[in-house]
């Protein structure tokens, strides 16, 4: 190794600030979050990765879940949820099933090495509504392979999981078309 | 005409508060507002829609734009900008230029009607950076195609705008990556 050349500490100082896996969430109660990682997913793919998105507590295919089945074939995405409202106080067992479900890909897909990034739809809101535990979500985090960029998204992320991240964004509502009487579209919600 | 048909005017308002097309706005100081508006656009290409994206003050095809070029027919995007800094207070003669041109595309494509969604992207800040009229931003607003949704993003949103719009989301940094000293990658910012 000639002097020029960075210790292997250093190097690794330089991997972990410069050219680690970020982990990035996207929570607040305004329109955008899930729109966001799935605009993050575009940018990476479009970039060479392979990138992977789990959504916890969605049961139907939405517009851009449609557009990665039919055009992008290094965008993988799997439904973990019902195609319906989860009850915070009483889920129905199938939404916990089905939650701890997307959880074991979650963990599949992060530890295969098979993806660059890794999306999870959601989580927040599984965690808080208990259908999934914390402390697995953390130790997902916690244990990534250090290349891998990781995104979680939905209201109410704990403040667990926003001291782990390198990059919170809250999506604040300061209008919402909802409130005009204006319903759920294709091509707008889903 | 049956009785049990809508008046014209009955229908009007049915069409302008369910089926009409949306004003959105994604500002704020935080990371995901472009990213946002590209996973809108890849919801709605998946719906059979056909969006344009102008991004303004960008020079750089970004990953979003090259998934785009490769794989999304339905999803056009053009650059109307340089790839440099544009300063606030002196920018480039072409800055403005570029900017204009933008705006000359935007209104050409929110007219046409070939499109089901248009993205300006940046485009509240060319404008905060006085590199378009305001005027001419709200005129495309209020003179649009009442099905076609709009979409308008980038940090400091006049007020004149975040008035006409449906649905306006801040997205705040709580954290950032940048702040820890790691810089621009690819499939992240670009």
């Amino acid at each position: 190794m000639s002097e020029m050349e960075p210790t292997p500490d250093a190097r690794k100082t330089v991997l972990e600030k410069y050219n680690k896996g970020l982990v990035q969430i996207y929570t607040g109660n305004g329109k955008g979050k899930t729109t966001a990682a799935f605009g993050q997913a575009l940018r990476a793919v479009g970039q060479g990765f392979r990138v992977c998105i789990i959504q916890f507590m969605k049961g139907r295919k939405y517009g851009e879940c449609l557009a990665a089945e039919r055009c992008l074939p290094n965008l993988t995405v799997h439904l973990s949820g019902l195609d319906s409202f989860v009850m915070r106080d009483h889920p129905a067992p199938p939404d916990i099933e089905l939650a701890k479900q997307g959880l074991d890909l979650a963990r599949k897909a992060v530890a295969s090495g098979d993806y660059d990034m890794v999306i999870l739809d959601e989580i927040n809101v599984a965690v808080d509504f208990k259908l999934i535990p914390l402390a697995d979500v953390i130790d997902i985090i916690q244990t990534r392979p250090p290349t891998l960029d990781l995104i979680l998204t939905g209201r109410y992320a704990a403040p667990e999981i926003v001291d782990l991240a390198d990059t919170v964004s809250e999506i604040r509502e300061i209008k919402h078309h909802y409130n005009a009487g204006i319903k759920d579209r294709a091509g707008i919600e889903y």
